[in-house]
């Protein structure tokens, strides 16, 4: 009958935006030297992966290529503080997206890093990032709580922290992993992907 | 008979998603000694007041409420260069936004300043506002096209510029116009708004 | 004798030259609300003062006067950290020195600051203060360590650090102490003043 | 006599003041892909050549040597803007510089930079590249006019400039010569050589 039909239809449509749903892909890129800013890398990917619905890409700034960057809902980007600035692999990377017509236009974008001391530049290097990416048009955040007001940062080095490890200490981590969360849920939201 | 109910239902569906959006709510809020910033502030809302949809309260900083900032999907913040710096009253202003539980998460931010030379301190002031934003959990963006990347920016006396105008030059109130529409834009696609 | 004459004119010279070295003058202009940045203060303070030769007015901003802003030889001024931003009152010290013909060229300048979390704002409050001083002609320098690459900092709030104790930890007053002596030194040079 | 003798002492005492000054050292290192960057560190270095007594050192960042880094009295540098970052080459000259024991510490430090639009990353990389510095415990400082607070810097393709000429607009080699001037002088002054 006709009442069928209609169901029929409520129901397909229902099926069709539940499935459909456009994936989120969120890139993660980054450059290490000594393994820190790998690892803090890793927590934010992790954060990010723990979203419903997000594809995780987990690359270093060499390995990203142009398709995965143009591919990506939210980039999130991280170096280790060299002289107060951004690594020249990342500022690199960074130079090498597509800038004509501005196809990163609207994309979220955030930032992380890693440096020895504190208050030693490792706002300058997540703000730097930022401000590129405001370049290309990107929309940029940084972390959900006042620890991560612009994307994640750990130190490395500088008492009180030890400087005998090699792994980050768990706060450090913990930023990383809600930096990953937040930005996975600002790309659905961005994307109209309904969580 | 059955057929018009269904058309019924389809055609109220299309009403209410039509006419049941919520509206969007910019708030430009500036300081302003001279004027130029307030032109330039007239110029931004100008742009958001294009988009359909769009509520744009048009306030200095001294009249716009905790109320209104609450309301607002999207804040932009225009300042003119004092000292490399944010003007004192902009800043108390952001400074009197509700912190705790962070109730501007996910608002939109943007900013747009004015000063007297080419390279003294624009793009700091747009940088510093959109930092405290950050603080706040907003995302952050900036105009459309290359040439408004933080936001929107005015140079008012150096050469090559006529200083004994009063009113801004077209192609900065245009960079305004233009980061007004985008940010409406914005607000509306965080906010789930269909355009 | 002429010999004599001779002894007593080289004794009269070398007198003047160690008697009437122009003392030098360090202003350290701080803002504090819970304390500490007045505690960071009194260390800069401290460390100028243990230099030869150096008279160190501290005080706060609003009681140092224009007339003490104008005699410094070294201007050091420190904010806790507000939104990412130099606290207000501290911005509008600044912007009350005197601009008009330079007065302010070529002293030195530093900066030092207090935030509750790391990679918080404490970074761009010393820079925020360094590039307004900028603007002003002035020659700004950091801290003479790797810690201390931007003035000093301390943070208050974020574990690992004790958010009980009302004082600052040693390691940040120690970076207090070892700016203050080296703008102290600094400004020594500057002045032709030798050691 | 004794006179002749004392006059003679003062006379060579005089002499050897006056000839056996050191010779203050400033090297402009720049990068430049278009040639704009090239003009301006022409400009600088031109400036710091009209003073007497300095040796000035025109360097690309490729041609520079750490022994050159090492011998300057001052080093300006300069970049175009990318990204609104400094450009991967300039870093990378930076990062090689000699940070052990810090050798650069006391040097005077300034900066150039060239973009393509007003507010589109001039001031940023002028300042990445003091506080870069700032790393290296060097004293910074900008030009000595209100146009030229953080060094010096051109815009080369907005209007109202004439994006035709290929060389950039005298207002502009006018700041390069300004801070130029300034800065050979601030590092006779550090290095206690009277003008």
């Amino acid at each position: 009958m006709k009442t069928n039909v209609v169901v029929s239809l409520i129901s397909f449509l229902l099926t069709a935006t539940l499935f459909s749903q456009p994936k989120v892909v969120v890139l993660v890129a980054y450059y290490s030297e000594k393994g820190h800013t790998k690892a803090l890398a890793e927590a934010v990917a992790g954060g990010a992966q723990s979203e419903s619905g997000v594809t995780v890409l987990l690359k270093s700034v060499s390995e990203a290529t142009t398709q995965e960057v143009l591919l990506a809902d939210a980039i999130i980007v991280g170096s280790p503080v060299f002289n107060a600035a951004v690594a020249p692999p990342v500022q690199q990377f960074i130079n090498s997206w597509p800038f004509k017509d501005s196809p990163l236009q609207n994309k979220i974008g955030a930032a992380f890093a890693t440096g020895g001391g504190i208050s030693a530049g490792e706002e300058m290097v997540q703000l730097s990032i930022l401000r590129s990416m405001l370049i290309f048009g990107m929309v940029v955040a940084g972390g959900p709580e006042w620890t991560t007001p612009f994307g994640a940062s750990a130190v490395t080095a500088e008492t009180p922290f030890d400087s005998q490890n090699v792994s980050l200490r768990p706060e450090f981590l913990k930023k990383g992993r809600l930096l990953g969360e937040r930005i996975a849920l600002l790309a659905k939201r961005m994307k109209g992907v309904h969580p």
